[in-house]
């Protein structure tokens, strides 16, 4: 059946079952025709990992209003490039990834699986948007978001984004946004990053946990600021990381 | 015992037993005291994915020259920041990932385990370099880059680089490189991405392939014009991927 709405698909970091995805498909389909195509288990601080060396396999589940939906025994990256390849019969009109449960804010959009999908739609050219909450939990309240996830998508879907270019919006928790604001990620750093055990034999194990440091918290210029405030924040991010602008200088610093 | 030597952090994707990772040991060991953390099994495009939701541990092998040896259940990412955390007592003065057997170049250093453990390191404020042959075989041959690592390895060293800034390092295969020029990275993106199979049972599953198409190929601002020329490639690499010089761009969009 050909359909002249948009084609719009959905992915996620925290799995086909997660609490956010269902928000964000419920969502979307005010815009477009919708398919989710989403990791059949957690993939929490997968970055753009993808997996080379084992099989892939799409599995059916049940749908979630006129969504379809999918799942892929890999990563976030995975299931945008397997889900273009195997999935839709053709290019998606737009890329939603999220909603995330927890911050992408800051550094971390590095670790994020979130974004990590979301920059693979910019690399093959798809607008492509990653949505977090700042609240881990499994149950956390989408709902406050939704007005403001429609505004966003909307824009994107009529305006587009230039190439290369992918949005990371992370929203505050427990509160509805007080608006949105379009800024930087805050520098810092993950610090106390593991919590130390002894197993039942004697041998040190470790468990990734920590504080972020952030290194300018009075900075008006940064996500971390705003979300500190209350708004959403959106913060344009590049897939390319070459440091264009200092190249130069490196040449410079390997003649000397 | 107590050195004034500098530290380096030597780490990799391939894994603690792959050949690349041995010759670069081997050639740091001129410069400094060594010490290597890498994965115990190999983790071919694990980009800067960490280990959120399982328990590391860290392995003592056999030294190396004067090189201490340890690997960790993890990925690349996780290498360097438990390497600090539970093998080093002090923070390392360069940290140097690889050598990846295989390209880095281009678009490839968002997937790549190898740059997200340089990557690493210099969000830890640490100069790290990614080095990286053209060459997947496991018995690619090494030999011809030495001197040209041991040239960059030396500068860094002796002269830094600025913050927020590493070095995404490739070299030609079966050849030794003509020179050394500091460059960008090649626009381009994979197409005919998975190969498809089919299980005894009838199911459809999926493996990543896929060809590398460059979108400039005669562009003599990029790694992959230089590395085709046979020239050593140095790309700066910014982990930071807010597209600063869009905010306003983006904000007027979302405006419209």
């Amino acid at each position: 059946m050909e359909s002249n709405r948009p084609l719009i698909l959905i992915t996620n970091d925290d799995g086909i079952h997660a609490r956010g995805i269902t928000h964000l498909i419920n969502t979307a389909l005010k815009f477009g025709d919708v398919v989710a195509v989403a990791p059949d288990m957690p993939q929490s601080g997968k970055s753009s990992a993808i997996t080379v060396n084992a099989p892939l396999t799409v599995s059916t589940h049940a749908p979630i209003g006129e969504a379809r939906i999918y799942s892929v025994n890999g990563t976030p990256v995975d299931c945008v490039k397997l889900g273009i390849h195997a999935v839709l019969d053709r290019k998606p009109d737009l890329l939603l990834s999220g909603i995330n449960h927890g911050s992408n804010a800051a550094v971390n959009n590095i670790y994020s699986g979130t974004m990590g999908a979301a920059m693979e739609g910019c690399l093959l050219g798809i607008p492509s948007i990653g949505y977090s909450l700042l609240d881990h939990s499994p149950d956390a309240n989408f709902e406050p978001l939704t007005s403001f996830i429609e505004e966003i998508t909307h824009k994107i879907l009529c305006n587009g984004l230039p190439k290369g270019i992918c949005l990371n919006v992370n929203f505050p928790s427990d509160c509805t946004p007080r608006g949105l604001k379009t800024v930087r990620a805050a520098k810092g750093r993950w610090t106390e990053e593991y919590a130390d055990y002894t197993t039942p034999h004697g041998t040190p194990f470790y468990w990734l946990t920590g504080k972020f440091l952030n290194e300018e918290p009075g900075n008006t210029e940064t996500d971390e600021y705003w979300l500190s405030q209350k708004y959403g924040t959106i913060v344009p991010i590049q897939p390319d990381q070459t440091a264009s602008d200092r190249i130069s200088e490196i040449a410079e610093i390997l003649k000397r």
